[in-house]
């Protein structure tokens, strides 16, 4: 690791359908046209157990909300601890889809479990890492549920009501910390959400960028 | 449920080799020879999703303290919701093997994460259900050890210095709430063991026994 790589992390927040895959993509594939190590990963089902618990979180019988918000941070704690803070160490770009602000949003606001308890259990989860930047990509819940394809998962099935809720979760989280998100409109073309989410992203990278 | 058979819930806690199982078979059986419903459960695994995180947590890959506290409290938050509280509401009896003081004694004592917030993430998770009785079978670590047989777990598998910082966690809390716990010698045969948790129990058990 050297002063003009340092090492990043960089959380992709927003509804399914707002673009988060494409986007951790072109994203990649720019800090890679850089120079940069990048380790591209996903919340929930980041590792081994992480894909257990996203298979029962998501696919399997119906779970209350605490259980499922113990689930999600269960998988947060594993994700971190055994592959996003081993890569930063080793001074590498991680980006991933979905971090804390997705179980503050989905749970705290969608779920009504309060907000500030889903943070703070994902807090203790991770031992308090938080992303240098987090892009939340912002969609409206209708636009949204048009882009999906496929047989709906658990959250997918949610009403439009609590996608609402979520999007207004993210908004809030973004809009008290805005030195470290970015909010980007998601129904623009995919390549004008990347050259916004690159020209926030720039300044991070150091000083030879 | 009549004022005669209140609904009622049992931990037994204890490290392994302690004799839960037999002495949560032999409460079985003195409560339905006395014409109680009983429901014999136990943490983790009493539910589908249990066994799935039992599988993961005890015999997966290595976790992190806080993956494996995150990981009880899940399973323990969906035992509650789905298994505990609907039996407690038909007025059952409920035996759990292993409750919230496992997680304050493992991971709060053994693994030293605080005992305060392994308590607080179990309260959260099971919405602050505590038990009627808690019987702790308490058993030096080394006798503990020369019972067990078959393959050690990963807990099993921890030095003895752990398993007295587990003890030590389990007399601890019985010591602050005695009104709610049992202390019972785990080294005298298991009838004498028995007749020792029946004695304190009867009490609870309605006017009329």
């Amino acid at each position: 690791m050297t002063t003009h790589a340092p090492p990043l992390f960089i959380a992709l927040e927003g509804g399914d359908g707002s673009g988060k895959s494409t986007q951790a993509r072109l994203l990649r594939e720019w800090l890679e046209a850089r120079g940069r190590a990048v380790v591209l990963t996903r919340e929930p089902g980041g590792t081994d157990l992480g894909r257990t618990l996203r298979r029962e979180v998501l696919h399997g019988e119906d779970l209350d909300p605490r259980t499922e918000a113990l689930l999600y941070a269960a998988d947060r704690a594993h994700h971190v601890h055994t592959l996003v803070r081993p890569a930063l160490a080793r001074g590498a770009v991680v980006v991933t889809d979905r971090y804390i602000d997705s179980s503050v949003a989905y749970q705290g606001a969608g779920r009504r479990l309060g907000r500030e308890e889903i943070r703070g259990l994902s807090m203790w989860a991770t031992g308090g890492l938080l992303p240098d930047l987090t892009v939340v990509l912002d969609l409206d819940a209708a636009t949204a549920a048009a882009r999906r394809s496929g047989e709906p998962d658990r959250l997918e099935r949610e009403p439009s009501a609590f996608h609402e809720e979520v999007r207004a979760g993210f908004l809030d989280l973004a809009a008290a910390e805005p030195g470290r998100y970015a909010v980007v409109d998601a129904s623009l073309p995919p390549q004008d959400v990347h050259r916004a989410v690159v020209a926030r992203l720039s300044p991070l990278l150091g000083a030879d960028r």
